[in-house]
Formats: structure tokens, C-alpha cells, sequence
């Protein structure tokens, strides 16, 4: 595989002839005519592209969001700010793209899953039905593709290619802590982690442009990931579990979200289904504070973002720091 | 079948000598002990009884809320208010007893059946796959059987056996003139006003008390009957219908309470969905309403409640009515 | 009459000639100067102008949304969408105007009013008094003249001339089902239905542009509908009802809201005021959900809006249907 | 007139000989049977009665909460609190019975009077059509009698007999300092104080017990406030005021609880309206809480008050005081 | 000191040679490059710039908000707005300047402090030691210096250099009238209103812009009041007033939001808090409404205005008023 | 140190001659009198009294909450409930009580100091700053002979002696996780743990009975431990931090319930004040709902809860459990 192209460190007059995705299209109107302004990325970031004129439009013709493209051109700079000058742009086919070059990503997904297996085994002694449920998923390569490349948000937290199975693994992490603490079942909280997202899978898709599935506007991931494991239940023979004990994955996957306002059709009402709810708010919530930090953009020279964040619930966060004399 | 006794026309002296639903046992204390007061009830109604002192403690011990009791006693009076005396109360076995006789019913059920088994007959050549889901269901002699039992709510609107199919062909009734007003697609929302609750088979419990059982608590109603479509779907080959269009009827279960903190994962984002939502509401709503100007016991002697209703948010109602002349 | 442009219809190099009422009137600026684009609407539909640059400024001078101009013109196109390019512009004389032609309208009221007049004269004998209260209202000429145009509201449910009176049948034919159902008093409801937005006449302008007035912001459409209730009773000697009869009335008219929050000043506590309240819901909010689905524009080419619309709670409707086999 | 029997100052062995007002009736049950006890008071404050045993029963029989009654008793001790041990008690006659000795009273009204009659003559030679619409209501001798004896709520603040003219007068007095700050027009300020709340005249009773009458409960206290302007206003002849000077009314009354949620259809929109709602909401809000800290019974021998109290938003107020040196 | 330059009275071709503050720079976008608009203003108003095209682009080169410049122009017209055409442009150095001819100013502080120190003078002889703590900040020469020049608030009500101490002393003036209505404690809700906001001298920064600073966005206004009494208190020796004392000034301050979710940690507990919540209150939704109607931009030609208005909650103020006949 | 009595296990008749703390003391009332009945507890539990009638009312006089009372008795049985059987009581003097043994505690603090103070250390030599900072409390033995037996709540989570040191030992823990997971400073995390709940020292008693003092009703123990760390700091010579510093740990503090709703002046707006937030509610969050389950009075003999429990929001939790076939 080529080396990757690294957006970030491109400067002016750098020549460019790679790959890249197609993650906008802006049409801008003036008073002679419109121009089209690209935002081109792959793995490492992205790049406007410089005005394409109506003399050039042909170029940029049925370019859509999700598109690969082959692109050749030079980095210029207008007023401060880099962009591309594209001299030719190709449309590559559908079938030889490798999205992990081209999407955000949080890169090789083996040390999610040995940390993930790693719990499975745990569990696998001490409660076999449960590992057996699990197994329905874990054990199928199929499931295993999908859920190491699904994001775990469309727009929000954790939105890059595997972006589902690190959030998944870090919810672990946290919800490890909080059961040890709460005196709550560990394994019990452990399943319901790893089964609690698993309707993202028929959510979102992220061919090229991450997006919410028909089926993910019309049901939503929180009954999806219930209807999954109906599913999975149903087509096991004889059932893996009781069904007390699907009953109390059903409502793990359920109450994930705590509240019924925030999407959960009811609250948590069992210690694993509790701490489970704060496992995920305290790996999504703090994931997307920590991005809106990295986020200069948003800061210009100040100490305080300059706007509200949505996905932080319109805060404007500060990103002033100390050394705390750990110098001195 | 022998008659039923008719509870609300009880007056003093009057015999019993008749089996009654355990409805509520309440323990109230005094300085020199205890004393326990029943509310035994059948289909016609409710009476308190007389206070059991502790001389009498060992005939209600262990008697509890759905118990059926042989009761032997007399209609007594205390300061304005009817109670039976107790002389002899014995615990029925469970297998004997016709709930339908003992607890609130909406009566024959042969009406609702015929006029929700006319709206899938008018489904049936338009639409033979939606047809054809429902089907799974209405078709099934079981299903059938649990339906026209299950009460609507535990405590709220149509609170009675039967009371599921009533509400049901309630909504059906008024969402086909929403529908026609809107243009919204008759037949799609009429499977909805099938579907919207099938779960609440699994979520109450009706034997002598109405109850959420513990799915009912951990999943809630609105899941179940997805849940409940998943798996007919499931177990049908090949798919009575497409995966669009399960979809489809999914939204139409998930959505019907319109908004997230109403218990809905998902708001109404067809048509259809959102005639259901508001027949549904209609229907509940206008019932819990009527249901509060019935008690007139909450009344006193004026027109306007004397307590908030939990029923209807805290409402005092009004029921004053005037003839408007018609009898000028 | 003339025939009436069909604006939708219209193809580029079409020729205009036509009366068109001003919709929208938008400055854009760019380097070189200012454009102004106009919206141009007639009872069929609407088109955007092509930009009338600074040269030809003068024959935008002075014009106002609500103006009717006659315009002379030709269609072109820019970037794949239809533009009117406007060669002669003139101001209409205020007097000749009908506005009937010009801004969406629900056509011809007769269907509508002989449906409101059946219910009235339905009424009438069984209910003298409330009858009567009608009248004073709907045997009134000019009243009637007044409440076949007014709209719904100014830019949601019904926002047509006409849009009022077709709400308040749709609003009937929805109440007639739910009174049914809940048990109400039918007339005392159809009654509710034909009072409750009779505000409307003086809260909103229809006379080119939809707009509420000083009166409709300062006071509310619900409180002015119960103001006109008093203005007309207060005329009428001997009074038709009673004043518990009045009280109800007023009831009908400033609970139709049903919350607090949503502008009723009280909840309904009445069986009818409560019927009213859902029937009125049902008619707006699928009438806002239907109108959405028809915005082509909001959907691009998927199936889902591409953004929020803030008529119908900033949900993203659905357009997805099928036809469930019926062809096969 | 008699002098008034001083409720609270009655120590045990004191006897009463005097009407009184039944502010309460309460039934309590134990296990030999039932007794009752009366809360009785006249505008001094109030005093609970001993347990009237069901061998004296038919001493009470029939009392109701609004009745007066001669009572002929003892006071007496129970467990460190006084009580009245009643050996006779009479029925009063409806006629002849001046409440204003019986219930809670603001006094002698002639000084808020004053006051307020002293901001009508400032107005009278500014705002002559201002002058005359109050002058509608305020030169109207049954209305005076009758504004001078409402109480300003039935249980919460200003819930005393003259309470509402009290409260116009406080209302008044802050508006005028806020008038003043905001540069508002102090003299339409004053009107809406004089106006905002007269349909409180309709909206309750006080015929020896504070409850809200059937209009007051269907209609509101807000809107009666407006309707009873329209019907003045529409009986006077030619119109005392311009339509837009009548909206301006119509805002000002409406508006002034502020917000949707407390009952206002209009949120404040002019300058005037914003002053009187916070005027209003300062007189009603730190009476509240002043009515609270006087209510010993709350706090035991803290100074926080044991129990959250309703009527001020459920908080639990703190009576400390300090005298910060003055006596050093 | 040399006459400002009145900008609101500037006419078209009028010159200007005068220091100014650049209150925002914003960079727009055409297709042949970009240009500058500067709006600039001075404690009369502000005038926006004609645009700087790229041509000029040295001149406006590191100018930001906040800066003073030297300007030489000429007034302009386009498309009716004037503009300054700017034909020579000069940072000015950060000493020389002030800020009190440049920024939106309340204007002599002297009246406020009179009303002010004199509330002080009444307090001192009766409570001595809330006086005592008064003077730890109102005799401090610094704070004060501060304290006349701090805003209300950065784009809110009274946001004018000196603005809090208008806000100061309106909120006195109304808070008086509440005590005295109320039966408050009149020295200590004063005592309230002089310490309430003296956070904002550290929350926010009025040294050629408006805007929080870091503390003030980390810490808010509420609690740096209750920080700066600390600090005050913490270096007094012997402590000027009790530890009780102390509560309830830590509490008036804290608590004079009214609400948790509008910033303040406590709600009012006290009479004296209740008062100064809603003085402050008053002056400050009042001035924001009084702001809001005197934009005549938001108007058009209107009474009512063409936008909602964030300041005053998205409500739509009315301007229109009466003569009410006084000219009859 | 005698064996403290073990109160969950005495049977009926065991005899009882053991200090015991009064947890409660309530008076109830029948037709011959009132009865008392006293909540005894030590730190294994409570027991009920059985009720002190009147003629042995002396016995109790003057006996309140808090106190420590010698106590001779003999368990009885009520009904199937026990009910200590009170012959004799006397109150301890104040002075020689040890609490610890009286009411609920979490035991040996030791360990939990050991955590604390081993992150202290670590924080030492990499941000040494920081580390004083928390000297100033942490090296204080006064601090810490307090912070060891304050509870975290008076009627929630860790609502025993010594809760505030467990559950801050809690908070670090889960912290620690999710700054690992989240990237954030995990120093500044635990010192913001160490810091955020000083206040309660000031906040609450703890003296025989849980309890807010004043000061915490009048700041809140958010605002009290901002300011004790205002004082500390203004104590301290040279300053142990930098401005900055200060500012970031006041957020911390005062940020850390997250929301203005829930009593935080500021919501989070750095990473590390977000992930404090978390770990605080889960700590806080998850012990209350094991705290519910363990309440077995409130299931009776059923999975679900009978009652709505005020601690967890008003949720009825569920307690069933399985072993997954763990035994198979």
C-alpha cells in the first residue's frame, strides 16, 4: 500500500496526485456566475480546495459527498489559509477504495478486540449462558467486520471508522471502575457493554460519508440493538439464556441512554443497567469535550472557544493549562 | 352462570352470600391494636368492609390483593356509608374462578372483533402483504384469546378486561377520520392501530389484579410490541413483507407516543405515524377524562372536583352540563 | 376571469404576461454592488426572479411584499433551476386586486360550508340556546364573508386563504369520531369547533401577505375568539343562554390549547373542551406533517429531509412508501 | 359593634361565648368509632376544637366549613396545645352575619383607597380617555364594595378579606418606582395595576370561605379580568378609548403573569406591561414568603423551617435576623 | 478635552477626522478577493465603513476589536445607509486613550454615587457592623474607581461603561419600595443590592470591548461576589460582623438569580434575598425590553418587531403608544 | 471498647441494656390519647419502639433526635414485627458519647486514607503546586480528623460517618479510569476530587444526627468549598498557586454537578472538570441504587419495588437476579 498522503503538513506549492474523499461540495453564488468549493480528506485530515470556476465547472460535475477521487494539483494560499488548486479531478470507481485510508479512523482495530476477547474469557467460566449470548455476536466474523469499522456517531463522538469498538472498549474500562465501586455485577455490566451499541450496525452507514441508515431514523440504534438480539435469540436452538435473563440484557441495551427524554424508553433500574448508563455518558461526554478542545479553529487566539458547541451542549470550553511549577 | 350480584345496589340488611375479588387489604392501627378493612369487588363494582378487628384476625389472615373469597355477610351503615359486615369469608381455589365475572370488563367482546376483523378484510385485497403481517397475529386463535382479556392500563384509561380491544378499536375508529382528513394512507394506519400495542400482552398481568409483570417493567409496553412483531417476523418464511416495510411498521410501534420523554424512542416522522399518535392520545385521553367525571366521589356536592386527578395531570374537572333549551 | 398562470408548469423560454403578487422581496450584495431577487406567487405556486442588478434598479424601486405588479418576463434557467428574467415590471392599483387569485387558497368554500351549516341546523332543534349562540356568529353576513378567507395561521397548518374554514370542518369531522367514542355531547363539541378560532378574524391580515395583526399579537387568537363570544352576547337582548351556558362556551374557546404553555390560559376540564383540544391537534399537526412531506425541496434525493423544519417540531419526516404487494 | 373575641391570646380555663366562623371540619376515625374536630376562627386568627365524640355527634351535624356558629365553651389544654372544648354550638343565620369580623381582614380599606384614588386624579388631567376607562369600573359604587372585600387568592398570598385592594396598592406602590427606573409611562403603568386583576371579582368567593367560583375555575381570574373590561367597555357609549388604545388594555392585563406556563396567553410586549408583571410578581412573591417566616408552626425551634412550604415554590426559608451591632 | 464627533447626526459628504474605536472588523468574500468592513464608533454611536478592498488591504492590516484609530473620511451613501469612506487610517498607541469618549457610556457617575453613599450614611448609625462591611469595599478608592466603570453586563442590559453602577443604584431605588411593601428589612436588602454584583469587576473587561474574562467564564459573576466578600472578610482584623452575618450576605449574593437554573447555587431563603431577586430582576428585564424597543432596525416600518430579540427571550416587542386625549 | 449490640439480630425476648442514639421520635394520636414511639439505633441498625403511652410519658419527656439514651427493654413482637419494649430510659450526658458506635458508619478510615494520600504523593513531585494546594487541607490534622467522619449526604448516598472520605475515595477511582480513557490531566482530576466536596465539613452536622447546618441552607456545600478554599488560599503566604491555578480549581469545584439545574453556578468547560463531574455521579448515582435494592421493606415479596423511592429519581428498581448456569 502507497504511503498515505499527510494533509496536515502539506505547504504551498506542494504538488498533490493521490486519492483523496470527497467529505463536502459548497456551491457559493457572486454576481458573475457560482463557484464550488471541495473539501477534500483521507485518514489524516482535510483540505479546502480553491475556487472552481464556471469555466472549470465541468470538472466538478456530479461530484458528490462520499465520491473518491483522484486528484492532481498544487497547495496555493489565499489570505493566510492553505488551499488546493486542483488542475484535474477523476472519479475513481466504487470497488477499489479503501475507506480506511480515506475516512477518520482510529486506526488497527487488534488491541480493541484483545482487550474486548479478553473479558469475554472472563466470563466464559464464571457464566456460561451469558458468554453464550455474547457468542451469538463475538463468535460471528461477520458481525465482527461491521463492528470494528462502524463509527460510533455520525457527527459526534468517536466519529471515525472503528470509532464503535474503541468507545465500546473505553465504556468497558470505565464501567469495570464504577461496578468494582458499586458493588455491582461485573460481568453482567461487562455484557451489557458490549451489547448496548450493537444496533449501530443498522444505524449508520459509512460507505464513504457517515450518515444515518432509513432504518436508523425511523428506529433508532437504542431499539435496533434490542431488535438485534431478538433476533439472534430467536434464531438460536434451544435459547442460550432464560428469559429473565434476556429480560435483564433487554433492558441493559434499553436504559443505556438513562433517561426516557435522552431516548431510552425506560430508565435503569438495575445496579448493571446504572452503571452502565455512566460508563457510556463518561466515555462519549468527555470524548466530545476533549475534541471541541482540539478544535483551534474554534479558539482563534483566545483561551475560550469564541462560539457554542453543539455537540457540548452549546458550552464554550476553556483550554487554558498550567505546569503547576512541575518545571521549577 | 348464576347472577351476578350487584354491587352498587346493595342497601342495609341486604344478604351476601357470594364469591368476591380481594381488591385491596388495608391494616390501619389504633391504640389497643389493629384492624383490617377489604375492598372486595366483582364485575358490577366495589364495597368496603366493616372493620375485621384482631378477635377476628385468623379469617383474613393471608388474604391478599386478587384473592377470590366465598364471603358470607350483611350490608351494614356507618355515618352515611355502606359496609359489609363480614361473618364469613373462605379462600376460593384458583382454578374455579371466571375473572370475567369478578373483576371491571368491557363486556361481549364480539362487537370489537367484528369491527376490527372488517377493517383487515378491507386490508386484504389492497395490501395483501400488510395483510399478511397482520395476519400473524389476528389469525392466531392464542393471540386472539389473551387479547380480548388484556386490560388497556393497570390503573388508567380502560383499566378493565377487555379494555385492550375496546381502546384498540377505539383508536381505529377515530384515526380513520384523521386519516381521511390528512390523506394519510387508511390501511397503513389502521395495521398501526393493530400493532401499536400487541406488547402489552406481555406487559400486564390480569389474573385477579392488573400489574405490570417484570418484562413490563424492564422493557415497557412500546419495545415489547416490537419485540412481539420482530419475532413473528422471525418465525414466518418466507418474509410476509419487505425489510422497508418492517420498518415501516416499526416506526409505527415505536413512535405512537410521540415524544421521547413520553416514552417514544423515536417522534413520529411519517404520515401515519403521526394519525396514530393522535388517535391514540385521543382515545386514552378522553377516556381517562370521562373516567374522572364518573367518580363522584371526588365530587362532593359541587361541580368542580374537590382533589387533583393523577389520571389527567392533576385536573379538577367540571361537570356541570346544561339541556341548552331542549326541553323549552 | 382569465385563466390563471400555472406557475409550476412553466419551462424555460416560456413567455410571461401575467398579474403576480409579490411574496418576497431580497437584497444580496456582492462586490460590485447589490441585486434584488424576487419571489413572485400567484394561487398556483411561486418562482424566484432572476437578480435585478443596480442598473435596473428602478424598476424594483418601491416594491413590497403584498404588492401585486404585473409582470412581463421570460423563463430562464441558472444552474438547473428555473428563473423568472423580468423585462417590464408595474405596480397594480390596490383596488383591482383579487387576491383569491394569487395566494394559496383552499378553492371554493361551498362544500365546506354546507357541511359547518348541516351540523348547525343538526343542532338547532335539539339545542335551541346554543343554536343560537351560533348565529349570532354564522348568520351573519358579513361575518361569513370574513371567515371563508381568513387563514389558519400565517405560515403553518392551513395557511391559505380559506385555510380557516377548511380547518374548522376538519376539525369537526375529527371531533364527531372522539365525542362518539368518549361519550361527549356532540353538539356542545361541534359547537367548541365553530368558536374556538373565531379570534382569528381580527388576529390575522390576509390581504396580500399573511401577517398577524397588532391586535392578534398583543392579545392571542384565543383570548380574542373568547372576546368576540362576549362582544356579541353582550349585543344580543335577551340573552340567548345562561350565563353557565356563557361559561362553558368560554371554556370550549380558551382551553382548545390544552396546556398552559401552548397559549390556554386554563386546561380543559370539560369532557368537550378535552374532545375539542385533540380534534383541533390532530387537524393542525398532521395537516404541518402532510405539508412537509410535500416539500420536495427538503428532501433532495433520499428519502428523509435533509434538515429540520420547524413547523412539525424540527423532527426530519420520512417520504418512504410502498405499496405492499398490491400490484402483484 | 361588640368587641372582637382575641383568638389568640385565649388561655386554658378562658371562656367563649361568641360567633365564629367554621374554617374547617375535619372527621378522624379510631377504632371505637369516629370523632370530629372543628377549626374556628374570626379575624383575629383561629383555634382548633377539642374531639367532639360521636355521643355529642349531633351537636355538628350538618356544620360545614362556612357557617357561622355561637359557640359556648372552655379552652382547654391537650399535651401543651390550647383547645376549645365545646358545650354549645348554634347555627347563625345566613343574613345576619358580618364577615368581616369572622375572617381574615387587611382592616379598614379607606387608606388604600386614598392611595389609589390619588394616582386616578394624576392620571385624570394627562390621559383624560385613560381616566374615563377606569373611571368605568372605579366611580361604580357595587364595584368599589365589592373590590374592597375580594380577596387577592384563597389561600396564598393576600388570602384575607380586602386582600386584593391591598395588594393593588403594593402592586401600585413598586410599579411606579420600577415606572420610574425603565422609563415607562408611570400613568398607563397604573391603569394596568388598576385593571390586571378585577375579574377576581368573578373568580372567587368569599361568603365566609375563600374558594374559587365555577367561572373563576373555567375561565380564569386573567381572562375575566379582560372580559370584564369588554363588557364595560362595551356598554359605554360613544367608547371611552380607541381600538388600539383598548389593545393596549386588553396587553396589559393579559400579559401580566408573565409567561405562558403561569397562565399569561401573551408574554409581556410593551414596556408597561413588563413593569406591572414584575410589580405584581413582587407585591405576591415577598408576600409569600413573608406569610412563611410568620408561620411558627413551620419551624419548631430552628431557623429553618422543617417542611418545604407550597406556596413558595416547595423551599424552606431561613427566619435568622441579626441586629448588627445597633444596640452596641 | 476637544468635542466628540457626534456620529448618529453625520450627513453624506460630511468629513471625519477623529479618534475612534473599532468595534468589529468583518472580512467578506466576493470572487475577485476579499474585503474589509469596519464598524467604529464612539460613546455618541457607531457608522459602518464603506468596504476596503484588497487594494487597501495594508491599511486595515492588523487592526482588531478593541483597537483606537486615528480616521480621516468622508461620509458616503450606498443604497440609502451611509457609510465612512476611509482614506487614511492610524492605530493609536494603548496609553493615550479614553475610553470614556469611545465606548456606550452611562455618563457622570457623581448622581449615582450621591444616591448611593448616601443609603450608606442612613445604614451606619443603625447597623454598624453592616456598614462595616460595606466600607471594606465602597471606601476603597480603587474599587470604586472600578466600580464606575465596570457594565452591567457585556451585550445585555446596561452595557455601558458605568452601567453597574446605574444597575446599582435603579435596583436600590426599586428594592426600597419592595422592603417597604414587604415588611423587609430596608438596610439589609440595600446592603444586598451594593454587594450582589461585585463579582463583575473581575468577571468581566470593558477596556475597548465588553467581554468576560477567563475568571469570569470559569467562575461566573454569582460566586466571584461571594469570593471578593471572602477575600475582604478573610483580611479584616477583628472581623467586622458575626459568622452568622456573614451567611446572609454570602446568601443575598448567591442567591439574587432567584433560581438554580438561572446561575444562582441557592434560591432566596430569606425575605431580604427574596426582595433583592426581584429588584434586580425588574431593573434588568426592564432595561433589556426599553433596549429592544428603542432598535429602531428591528422595526421597519412596523409597530411590532420584524424579529425575535434574544435579549428579551425571543419575544417581539410592540412600540406602539397613545396620546390616551391628552391633547383634547 | 464493650461489643456494640447487634440490632438486626436480636429475637423477641432478648433483653436489651445498651446505649442507643434516637433516630426518631414521632407522637401519634388515638381517641384516648397519644403514644409515642421512639427509632433507637446504633451503627448496626435500628429497631421501632413499641408504643410509650401516656402514663409512662414522663418516661420519654424532653427525649428528642440526636439524643443518647441508656436503654432497658426487652424485645417484643407486633404483629409479626419486632418492637422493642422500653422499661426503662436515661439520658447520656453529651460529653461522653462515641457516635462512631452509634450511628451508621463505613468503618476504619484508614484504608481509604491510604488511597488518598498515595494519589497526594504521586501528584508531589510532578505538579508540586498543585500538591500544596492540597496540602493546605490534607496536612491539616484538624481537616482531616473531620473529613473522616462527615458524611456525603444527610439522607442519600453515603449518608454515614465517614461516607465523605469513602465516597471522595470512591470519585478518585472511577476518575482515574476515565481521565485515562478521556486524556485528560489525570493530577488535576484527583486534586479537583480531593477539593470538590470540602464544603460539606461546613455543610452539614453529624453529631447524632445527620443534618444541613445553616450555613449550608444559606451557600450550599458547592459554594462553601470554593470558599473555604478562598480562605485557605488567602491564608497562605507566599500563594501556593498562580492566579490561573486558582481560577482552574475554583471550575472544578464549582462545576462538578454539571448543570445550573442541579446546583452548579458554571457547567463544565474544562476536560478535567468534565470527567470530575462523571465520576461524581456515578459514584453518587450507583450507590443510591444500591442502597434501594438492599431496602428490602420496599419490595415486599416481590422483584419490582412497590413504591416510587425519592432517592433514584422516583424509579421502582428491579433486584432479580441470576447465575447465568454459573452452577451447572
Amino acid at each position: 500500500m502507497p504511503r498515505l498522503l499527510d494533509l496536515p503538513s502539506l505547504r504551498p506549492s506542494d504538488r498533490v496526485q493521490d486519492p483523496l474523499l470527497v467529505r463536502d461540495v459548497e456551491e457559493k453564488s457572486y454576481a458573475g456566475g457560482r463557484f464550488t468549493i471541495l473539501t477534500l480528506g483521507n485518514a489524516t485530515g482535510a483540505i479546502e480546495s480553491a475556487p472552481v470556476w464556471d469555466s472549470d465547472r465541468a470538472m466538478v460535475e456530479g461530484i458528490r459527498q462520499g465520491h473518491v477521487v483522484q486528484v492532481i494539483g498544487q497547495v496555493g494560499q489565499y489570505n493566510g489559509r492553505r488551499q488546493l488548486e486542483i488542475s484535474s479531478l477523476r472519479l475513481l470507481p466504487e470497488g477499489g477504495v479503501d475507506f480506511a485510508q480515506l475516512l477518520p479512523s482510529v486506526g488497527d482495530p487488534a488491541p480493541y478486540w484483545e482487550k474486548l476477547d479478553g473479558w469475554r474469557r472472563e466470563i466464559g467460566p464464571r457464566k456460561p449462558r451469558l458468554a453464550a449470548v455474547l457468542a451469538l455476536f463475538y463468535d460471528d466474523d461477520d458481525f465482527r467486520h461491521r463492528y470494528e469499522r462502524c463509527p460510533a456517531s455520525v457527527a459526534g463522538h468517536h466519529a471515525a471508522l472503528g470509532g464503535l469498538l474503541k468507545h465500546t472498549v473505553e465504556v468497558g474500562f470505565i464501567a469495570r471502575a464504577i461496578a468494582k465501586v458499586a458493588g455491582a455485577d461485573n460481568d453482567l455490566v461487562l455484557a451489557g457493554v458490549l451489547l448496548h451499541d450493537i444496533g449501530k450496525l443498522e444505524a449508520y452507514r459509512w460507505d464513504g460519508v457517515f450518515e444515518h441508515t432509513d432504518a436508523g431514523h425511523l428506529v433508532g440504534h437504542v431499539v435496533l440493538s434490542a431488535l438485534a438480539l431478538e433476533r439472534r435469540l430467536a434464531g438460536a436452538d434451544p435459547p442460550p439464556c432464560t428469559a429473565q435473563e434476556r429480560d435483564l440484557l433487554r433492558h441493559l441495551i434499553l436504559a443505556h441512554h438513562g433517561r426516557l427524554e435522552f431516548g431510552s424508553p425506560v430508565p435503569p433500574l438495575t445496579l448493571e443497567a446504572e452503571v452502565l448508563h455512566w460508563a457510556d455518558n463518561a466515555s462519549a461526554k468527555t470524548a466530545s469535550l476533549a475534541d471541541a478542545l482540539r478544535d483551534t479553529d474554534a479558539f482563534g487566539e483566545g483561551l475560550v472557544a469564541q462560539r457554542r458547541i453543539w455537540q457540548i451542549e452549546n458550552r464554550r470550553p476553556y483550554r487554558g493549562v498550567s505546569d503547576w511549577g512541575s518545571a521549577e
